[in-house]
Order: structure tokens, then sequence, then C-alpha cells
């Protein structure tokens, strides 16, 4: 019989059907077997009666992660049997015959047993069937399916921007090597340079693909390798066009999420954000400002937000504007890329932004400087070599136009949604200082 | 003035509207001025008329590959004028004012001229700008969103595969080094030991992303980086699963192509592939005796296709069957990776497949081993440590259902579909032994 994916039993009510899944649970009365299954659409309780002789003999030699494939009757409870708290809780399956597809050793620990960080790293392939795991990286994909049709849809193509990169003009502290023939290639650390390229080629582009910071810390913050959500788009006014598209991809993500995936912040017991039609606003100083103001520590000279005052900023936000989300503006020349464009009004600050939610900054972006000129001066300006950026820098002597863009971290902003504290939770394989899948050998 | 990108100046013909884009060309006849303008919604002539004053002037200064907004008015031209080869051929655009947005220095070569591949990869951050470049990465981005669109519709969940490994458990001639803290990693060849951990957590799931080729050809065919598409499922028969979704992912890229790319593949003077429901599909051995039969040479006991046969197989299966594509399936177990899944039939052959595609193979894919005995025992078979692979046996350790999956090389097929030569064309920044963007110094 042709499979019937779970969520779809409902429909079946009252007829046979055959389900294939894992033995997630198994609960032995001795006359009845309950088995609990699952498959990638939801669970279901499956019930194995002694005048289903087959089955209920096949029941009991069944464990935890095994898979199987069970054909049956569906059958829909009465009202005073149905279980409100699970999604299929108002059907219950009834097995006839039940085929083992395969066999699982005595496992480490029940899957969604709790663990601590450490446990769960060393025993990642197994762990990440958890209930918790799966309902993470559902809502990941989720992100990242968001950023793609929201994108497509304003006109944005997607390229595939190249990881392996050679020359590290922009400074190697932060790069790995790599051994590339008789040369030293490296990792890069953003698309960024080639989705300016882009903006001359397609105009609007937009790129999700690993990038690598070799950061010697191995904190709940870091990550050696992570996603990035990229975009780049030509012929703006000002850092606002940019702003104004990520404000409108949040609201689009907010939707999608309510649409479907209820469950799994129900799951993470965390809360979908409200996204505001306009995110609420304010440049660095005017930031600095009201922090200094309101907690009388005085930050306005600083050249960036302490995390504290992030968070600060963030709280503020929620009570003020009951936003999760903030914009900060106008960041010091002295501490932005090379690429960045100024303010013309003040051009020791920049049209640059951050994006804050939920306590931390989730997005850097602002418009670039588009004038070959301005752009190699600026190079100058931050010690950087501008003739080993002489590739990159073809686009703007044949023409670039005003442009912009920002680039958000995948797994950070899926821990923010979901309030998980150690972004590694958020990472399928994280990798650190200490550990690529299993720990690095001293 | 709102802008309006160029495909859609029809709708504003009689009224103003405000284009921004580059300067495509230039003809100047003293009184009258062409400018093609060009977005990346496409391109419109655009005349200059001496009464309007400003942007007369303004006019006589534009160069290629400066960006301009320019306001005028959108003007439907009479029948006998209607160039019927152009997208807008039947739209003049009058300009009333022009404002340059960024200017270009000196151009190369013009935008169009045709290239050799060495003078374009020299150039290429402008040179990606032609119509045909354009075009081919247009192309490509469809490629990419129907795979993830259709495997999405079918259940399929993205994940984000890591291309930083530790130890190069599949062995290493092949395989990039990366200094990785006080260790030597490795980059990825393909996703594949995650996507079926994958299989365990998600049951069905994709994975568009870099993969690594240490390879020291630099032919028309070889990239040391590259873009695989992949994807795995769980609960499958056999490998004919994994062939019909793939077959079924064809046909709704022709129709993707169909209904966005017909002037794409009219730049490329290419033809969109007509994929039939079912796909001709026979063994290696029926293939064998296929060609050995018709051209006389005897290869029936050869491991693999020799390229040339695969050749020949493609033009007869377009001759006999109008098919582009054919499927050939049973390989021997001596050439496929350990965790192949052999035909229980005969285990010297396995549950795999390849897809060939006007000439060449752009897919293997196949029924994998979801039994740990078997997994182990094929490892040692191939003289594979299993100890290297405790992190990613614990998938199977711990029950796995039957599954499968393949990977596409995108580069690849984006060339084959485009009739392009050097699959390099088909790649944004190809990677070689030679050159990362630049030539590599000696």
């Amino acid at each position: 019989m042709q499979r019937t994916y779970i969520k779809d039993l409902r429909e079946k009510a009252g007829s046979e059907a055959t389900v294939e899944g894992y033995i997630n649970g198994r609960r032995d009365h001795g006359k009845l077997c309950f088995l609990d299954i699952r498959d990638l659409s939801g669970s279901v309780q499956t019930i194995v009666l002694p005048q289903n002789a087959d089955a209920h003999v096949a029941s009991k030699d069944l464990r935890p992660e095994w898979t199987v494939s069970i054909t049956g009757q569906v059958n829909k409870r009465p009202e005073r049997m149905v279980n409100k708290n699970e999604q299929m809780g108002d059907i219950e399956f009834e097995a006839k015959s039940i085929t083992v597809l395969s066999r699982a050793q005595e496992l480490p620990f029940a899957v969604d047993a709790e663990l601590n960080i450490d446990t769960k790293l060393d025993n990642l392939p197994f762990a990440l069937r958890s209930k918790r795991s799966r309902a993470i990286f559902k809502v990941q994909s989720v992100v990242t399916k968001t950023f793609r049709d929201f994108l497509t849809s304003q006109g944005f193509t997607e390229f595939q921007a190249p990881k392996l990169i050679g020359d590290d003009a922009e400074g190697g502290a932060n790069s790995f090597d790599v051994k590339y023939f008789k040369h030293t290639a490296h990792l890069a650390q953003s698309p960024q340079l080639y989705k300016q390229i882009m903006v001359g080629v397609l105009e609007r582009v937009f790129a999700i693909g690993n990038v690598y910071r070799a950061e010697k810390h191995s904190t709940t913050r870091h990550l050696n390798e992570y996603t990035s959500m990229d975009f780049e788009m030509g012929f703006i006014k000002d850092h606002r066009d940019i702003m104004r598209v990520e404000n409108d991809y949040f609201i689009a993500l907010e939707k999608a999420l309510r649409e479907t995936c209820v469950a799994e912040f129900a799951t993470l017991g965390a809360e979908i954000p409200t996204v505001p039609q306009d995110i609420p606003t304010m440049t660095l100083r005017e930031a600095q400002a009201l922090i200094s103001k309101e907690t009388g520590v005085d930050c306005t000279h600083e050249l960036d937000l302490e995390p504290e005052h992030e968070r600060w900023l963030c709280k503020w936000s929620k009570e003020k504007h009951n936003s999760d989300f903030v914009f900060v503006t106008h960041y010091p020349t002295a501490k932005r890329p090379f690429y960045t464009h100024r303010d013309e009004t003040d051009p020791t600050m920049t049209k640059s932004f951050d994006l804050l939610f939920r306590g931390v900054e989730i997005t850097s972006g602002g418009q670039r400087n588009h004038d070959y000129d301005v752009l190699v001066s600026s190079m100058k300006d931050k010690g950087l070599n501008p003739d080993k950026f002489g590739y990159y820098l073809q686009a703007f002597k044949y023409g670039m136009p005003p442009h912009g863009g920002l680039g958000i971290g995948l797994e950070r902003v899926t821990a923010k949604l979901l309030n998980i504290e150690n972004v590694k939770e958020a990472t399928l394989f994280p990798r650190d200082i200490n550990r690529i899948d299993v720990l690095l050998s001293k």
C-alpha cells in the first residue's frame, strides 16, 4: 500500500493506511502494546491488539529507533479520548501488520533526553533526532527559504559565492589558510567583494553560504564556520533602502513562521516576534545619549555599543515601541570596513547600520562606496594596498551604481528567534577550536 | 519619481517614467542621440531630442557603463517601427532629464565583445556583464531555484552542510588541506556523509553548496571548487525511487525554463530540452551490449562507460527515444563508494545509477547501505578503517531506514543545458590549478 504521511492520516479515518517511520517509544501492557511512531510530518499513537496476532508478536521485539512499515486501521477517537496536546491526538492507528525495515542497537540515552552540550556534540548524529533539534532546524530552513522567496519576489537573483579565495587582501589574523597546490589560499570571511562585483552584473543579488572566522575562542557565541545570508542591490538612494528591504524580509518571515512553525516555537517555549511595519531607528550617537541619560553610564564617546548596551537598547525598544528589533545607524568611519560609504554631512560617520534583535546584533549593512577614486583612497586610509584589490576594483573602474547590502548570521538569528543560549545548538554541525564533529586530538 | 523597471515600461505608455540603469550603447547623430539603457529586467532604446536641452547637453558626455537615472516620456512605436527582435522593440523612451549616477573609465573592450577564455577570466568582474554571461547565470539561478522549490513541495527540508571537515576518512589524494589552528582539516569533497546523517533526523533533506576537488588538471571539464545540488531521502524501496524524484525534478525544470528563460536560451543559441515522463533506462551491462553490437567495439567487460560511449549512448537515446537524457543503472560494486547498496540478486553490482545528459554524466546516485553491519563490512572491503568513521556510523548504529540520494553538478548541468563547451564559462568565479580570480604567481 502507498505510504501515508502521519499528518495526513486524518483523511484516512475509517479506512486502512500504511505508515512508515521510527519507533519513538513503546509501552508494553502485555495484551496491549502502544507504539509511538514518528515520521517527517508528525507522530501518532499506534495500538497493537492481541487479535492482530502477527503484529502483536512482531511488536514484542520492537525497540526505540527501529524503523518500521505498519499497515493498519485509522480510527477517529471519541471526543472524551482526544489528546488535545498532540498534533494527531484525535486519531488512533491500529496496527494490523508490522514490517521491520531496520534495527537499532541499544541507545546511549532516550532520543528526547536533556543533555549537556558536550554529551550532545559527542553524540550529535543521534542527538539531532530529538524533537527539540528537529524543531530548531525546521525553523532554520524556514528562515532561509523565506529569505530566498522574499528576495526573489523583489527581483533579486541568487548566485554561488566562492569560499576559496586567493590573496587575503582584507588582512589575515582571522582567516584560515588552505594549501592550494603550490600556493596558499584562504577561506572567505564573507562574500562581500563578490556580491559587490555581482551588483555590476545582475544588479540585485543574494547568496547563502558558509563563511569562516579563525577565532580562537570556544564560547556560546562563536562559530568557526557559519552561514551568512547576504544580499546586495544597486541603484539605491542610501542605506535606508537596504533597511527597508530587511524590515520587509522580517515581516515576511514573521508571516511564514506563524503559518508553518507554531508547533516548533511551542516546543522551544519561544515566542514568534512581532515585526513592526517600521522598526525603530536611531543613530549610534542618539542611542548613546539615551543610554547615558537613562543608565547614568557615559558611553557617548565610544565607537560602538557594548554588548550590555545592545541588550539595554533592545529592552528599551521592547518596552517603548513593543519591538524586539531596533536599527542603529551611522557608525564611525573608524569602525567600519573600507567599502563603507561615508555620510556626506559628517564624513567621520558612515551610512551604515546594525540591526539588533533581542539583545544582540544580527546584521551589519549599509551603503557602499561605488566611486573608484573614493574606494581607492578609502583603502589607503585603512592601510590597505589597492594593488592587491585589482580584480575587485575592475568592477568600479568600469561603472558601478550607488549600492548597498547586508549580511545576516543564520545560526545567530535562529538562536535568538528560539531563545537558545548557545549558538552551537542552532548549528547542525558546529566547528570550534577544539572540535570538528569529534574532539580534535591535543 | 519612483523608478520603473524597463520590462514594465509598456504599462506607462503615454506618460512619464524614470528609468535607472547602465549606458549599454550610445549613437550620436548630432541633433539626435540614441542611448541603449539596460537594467536588471531588460534594455530599451532611448532617444534624446534637441528640444530637451538639458538632457541633450548631458547626453554628449555619456559613455558605455556609466550609470544614469533618466526621466522621460514612454511612447508606443507605430506598428511599422516596431523592432520585433527586441524585448522592448514596441516602446521608445524619450529622455527629458538625465542624471549621471556614476562614471566609468575607458573600457578594455565592448561589454558584449567575443573574448577568448583567458582574456575573459582576466577581466571577469567586467566581462560577466555581457548579455551572454547574464543569460547563463540567470538560467543557473533557475536551475537551483527549481531544485529547491520542487524538493520543498515533496516534503524535503534544506540544511547547511559543513565544508570544513576533520579526518579525511574517504582518502585524501583529491582533498585540500586546511590549517585549522594546531590541526589539519580538509575541504569536503561532497556532503554525502552529512546528508545521510540528516536522513535520520529529517528524513528528506537537500543541500546546495560548494564542494572541492584538488584535481591538478586545468581542462574544459575540471573545476577545483564547484556547486553540488544534493538530496537524500529515507523509506525508499530502492534506487528507482531516487530516479523518479530526479526525473520529476527535470520535468519541473523544463517547465520553469520555458516560462522564464526562453530569451536566455535564444541568446546562447541553445534549445530547452524536452524531458520525457519516463527517461529511458538501462543497466550498464545492457548499455555495453548495445554499444558493442552497434559500434563493433567490445566494452562489455569494462567497469564503467568511456566518455565516447557516454556520448554515443546519448546520441542513441536522442535518436531512438527523442530524449536528451538516459539513466544507466547497476554499476559494479568495485567502482562505487563503500556506502553504495549492493543488488541482492547480483552482489557484484550496485543499486546505483548515473544520469547522462547530452553526452556527459551529470548525476551519480543510488540506494545506500542502511544496515550498520553491512556498512562496516563494506568499508573494510574497500580498505577503509571503520574506526575513522565512528561519528558517521552513530547514525546507523541507532537506526536508519532504507534510503538513497544523488548529487548534481550545477555548473556542468548549466553548461550542457546551454551548449557551453568550457564549464568555466558556466562558473561565476572559477578556480583551477593556475588561477583564483587572478593567475597565481609561479
